[in-house]
This record gives C-alpha cells, sequence and structure tokens, in this order.
C-alpha cells in the first residue's frame, strides 16, 4: 500500500492532480476533511474562521501535529490513497514516522508568474489581488516548513505547460509511484548496499 | 540582461547544469568565489575549515547578506550570468532587491532516493554515508531559507531520468529564460493587469 501525500504551493495546480486521482477511483483524503467534520459536530457554521478556530484550538490542546496523526489513522487498507493539503514539514514527518517507506511526497510545482496568472483567472474572492501580495502570501505559507517538504518531495510535477501535462504527470505516478528513482540503475538501496545496475 | 540564480540540494546535479552554461559560453560565478580569493589573500590555506572560518568571520561583521551584496557588485553587463551555489532565501531577496526582474531562480531537482543514489556513486571524502544521515544534512540545509527559494524557484528542472534530460532542460532555459510563464496565454502582467490571451 501506498500513501502519495500531495503539497505545492497555492496556485499550482494541486487541486487538478486531486481530480485525476478521484477520476481514477484512488480515495482522497483532504487534511481539512477531519477539521470540519469537527466544525459541524460543534454545532457551528462551517466558515474560514470557525475552521482556524477549531483546528488552532486542537493544535494548542493535543500538539501541532494532532490532524496528521488523527489522518493517520483514518488510512484504510486501500492499495493507494492520496493526502491532500499538507502544508508543514511536522505533518510530513508525522506521515513519515507512521508509513515509512509506504509514503511518497508527490509536489506539484509552477513558477509564481504562472500561479499569479491562474490565480487571477479563477478569482476566488480571498486570493492576492495583485502579484506582490501573491509574494507576501507565499512567504507565510513557507513559515510552517512547506518549503523543506517540497525540497525533499519524492516526485516533482512541473505544471507550466497547461492541464494536459500535469494531467500525465498526475496518472503516471498514481500508475507506478516512485517509478523513476526505483528504476534508476546502480543506485544503492537505501541502507547504503548496492543494487546492481 | 538576465542573471540565473541556480539552486538545489546537494546531489541534485547543480553541477552537471552548470557545466552546460559554461560549454554554451555563459559566465558562471559560484558563490564561493569571493570567499575563496578572501582565504587566499589572508595568506591562509584554501580548505573548507578557512572557508567556513572566513565566510562566517564577514558574516558576523557585515551581515548574513555579505556575500550576495558584494556578488550584486560584480555582475558586470554581460548579456546572460549564471550564479552557482545560493542556498538562503536572504541571499535571493538581495539579488531580487537589486535585479528585479532581471531575476530567474532556477532549481534543478532530484528525490532524496535519486540524490543519494548519485551521492553514493561520486563518492567524495566529506558525502554523506547513509541514506539516514542524507536526510539528516537535508535537514541543515534547509534551516537557512532554501526550501522557501525552491518553492517559489520561477524554473524547477527535474533530473530523475539521467543527465540528457537535464541537459536538454537547461539549454532551454539558457536560450530562453523564463519562457513558459511569459508564453502563458491570458496571464495577467505582474502589475495585475490582463494580457490578450
Amino acid at each position: 500500500m501506498k500513501v502519495l501525500v500531495l503539497t505545492g504551493m497555492p496556485g499550482s495546480g494541486k487541486s487538478e492532480a486531486v481530480k485525476v486521482a478521484e477520476e481514477m477511483g484512488i480515495p482522497v483524503h483532504r487534511m481539512g476533511d477531519l477539521v470540519r467534520e469537527m466544525v459541524k459536530a460543534k454545532g457551528f457554521e462551517v466558515d474560514r474562521a470557525n475552521m482556524q478556530a477549531v483546528a488552532d484550538g486542537e493544535r494548542r490542546k493535543f500538539g501541532p501535529d494532532v490532524w496528521a496523526r488523527r489522518t493517520v489513522r483514518l488510512i484504510a487498507e486501500a492499495p493507494l490513497l492520496v493526502i491532500d493539503g499538507t502544508r508543514s514539514l511536522e505533518e510530513v514527518e508525522v506521515f513519515r514516522r507512521e508509513l515509512g517507506d509506504r509514503l511518497v511526497v508527490a509536489c506539484v510545482h509552477a513558477s509564481p508568474r504562472t500561479r499569479w496568472g491562474r490565480i487571477g483567472r479563477r478569482g476566488r474572492p480571498d486570493d492576492p489581488r495583485t502579484f506582490a501580495e501573491l509574494v507576501e502570501r507565499d512567504q507565510n505559507e513557507l513559515r510552517w516548513g512547506l518549503g523543506a517538504v517540497i525540497a525533499t518531495a519524492d516526485v516533482m510535477l512541473v505544471n507550466e505547460e497547461g492541464k494536459g501535462t500535469l494531467r500525465a504527470q498526475m496518472r503516471r505516478v498514481l500508475l507506478d509511484p516512485m517509478s523513476p528513482p526505483a528504476q534508476m540503475p546502480g543506485a544503492p538501496a537505501l541502507d547504503g548496499t548496492k543494487k546492481q545496475g
């Protein structure tokens, strides 16, 4: 069983990659799902402010990795599962500890300029309205260690050339997670011994 | 004039990308060059310890961005220049402030597993000897904000499939830096106005 944790900066095209998984019938868990359920269970309205308040309240009570730990508990014995929305190094470390080699971290990357182009077109009300605002928000996102997650991703999907190219890359990863590293001849095994190349 | 700052984790294949630039006759400035010159000028032997001592000494005296500021001063009026070895967000911010839109940040990415395969093969004496050591050193590298630089790179070169593929990507970037974003139809300009798509 493999668990593919999907990450990326806002506007990189992560949600299109998630769609590919869903169309292939692969279960997708969104990191916000558990928070959303708890907000509902408490009888609050599901909006940004309540989601944030409940998420942060639990983090203060049970530690910054609480949502990752609860997500791990949820993972069923499906042959492949996609987790969407991981944004901190701490969360990935929980997954790594619990899942070991079954974890594959995949990142969707696009340049700030390309992401700005997409965000400008989709026009969600809480999106940045200038390029400078996007750059500022990027630095906010990166404060929790998202940059380290991206820098050490197992798979990098480059999304500069339109949906078709991204979808093809994502399909390939889902059909054979971590295939490029595993196929590389002469790569030493993770314990330091050499494979036959 | 464009300045291409090249970054990437150890073992990602950055030095192969630099080689492509050199073969094309594009000037390459290595971030260590100025430190090396200073070590020599002081009459010390050029080794790891002296390089580190001189680099850190200057940072303490003149600020953590001192080497980036000195590099900017060096940049001649070549139509294209490659800067190799930037590893901190602070350095990139200096380049961004001084160069504005002339700066292109390019990252060479490979998965930790692939990088471990390469590092194992090259066998430099100060390379990590186990995969766990590589993971630990990665986190050290990332402490200075390298992850944020990678996450917001303008160009991502994925180096999983051998030198030929990386070299082709690098050549394309050097012939036309930032081409994918610029060609994207309908992208708004950086000031928020829409281009014709």
